[in-house]
């Protein structure tokens, strides 16, 4: 492997860009959880064990980005309150979050197996993360998948 | 698209544990050079215009983490020098850095269009990351990817 070498400007590129927004592991560990359908501070708290601080923050920019939008609910006599759903361009980030997943079990496999299982709704079958140039190949969204527990998952009470 | 909800000790999670490793900006950035080619100190110095230290940390924790070797060279009469080369754990993480850059692509377009170009070294069409269930498809590797500069490459001096 000898790829060709080049140098360009760094503020251009995607991976820096994205990077600007997401580079800070809590903001991707937030998404996660987003993406297993916590919605609620509270729950995100709980899931992270992150100070409140940084979690408020986070989501903060993630709102801010677009990624998450605020949706107002009400409990009963409640005063609103916001839950943080994944907008479309959190939903197509799960194709990276999945890929970085697929990546870590590979090569720091959790002692108790997957924590999740990623299954296509329609086939059933399991969904993976693939480099192609298959031109009629069409992406999977993260709506077409389920996300359940696998053998390695713990639940936190 | 409701997700079902489940929550679980985030200790054993694969994404988790890999950003341990890659959560902190640099180091993806860092990566993305080395995939570029970059293999000498003084090369990643200039391409991201970071600090010697953060850059040296980043490059021993790369290393210490299997994912760059570090292979010496010598020029001439010079003393034995080190360049970084991507070992397999890094070659395999091609695939989370491409859907990052795919997904900064779509959703940050750089102004001047694409900065990089990949494609299979096999058949020369574009090359893309998808998410799906086909059993059968077998994933690209780095190896089989060309990597050239798109026409939104700036070239630094």
């Amino acid at each position: 492997m000898e790829p060709e070498r080049f140098n360009y400007d760094l503020e251009d590129c995607p991976i820096k860009r994205a990077l600007d927004v997401l580079g800070e592991k809590w903001t991707l560990l937030v998404l996660r959880e987003a993406m297993y359908g916590v919605r609620r501070f509270d729950d995100f708290a709980r899931a992270l064990k992150c100070g409140r601080g940084v979690l408020s923050a986070r989501l903060k920019t993630l709102t801010d980005e677009g990624i998450l939008k605020r949706v107002e609910y009400r409990e009963g006599e409640q005063r609103a309150r916001a839950e943080y759903h994944l907008d479309e361009k959190g939903i197509d980030l799960f194709t990276t979050i999945y890929a970085l997943s697929q990546w870590g079990e590979r090569w720091m496999p959790p002692p108790d197996g997957p924590v999740a299982r990623v299954t296509d709704r329609g086939t059933g079958r399991a969904v993976k993360v693939v480099l192609t140039s298959e031109p009629k190949l069409r992406s999977l969204s993260m709506r077409d998948v389920k996300i359940a527990p696998g053998s390695g998952a713990k639940r936190i009470r």
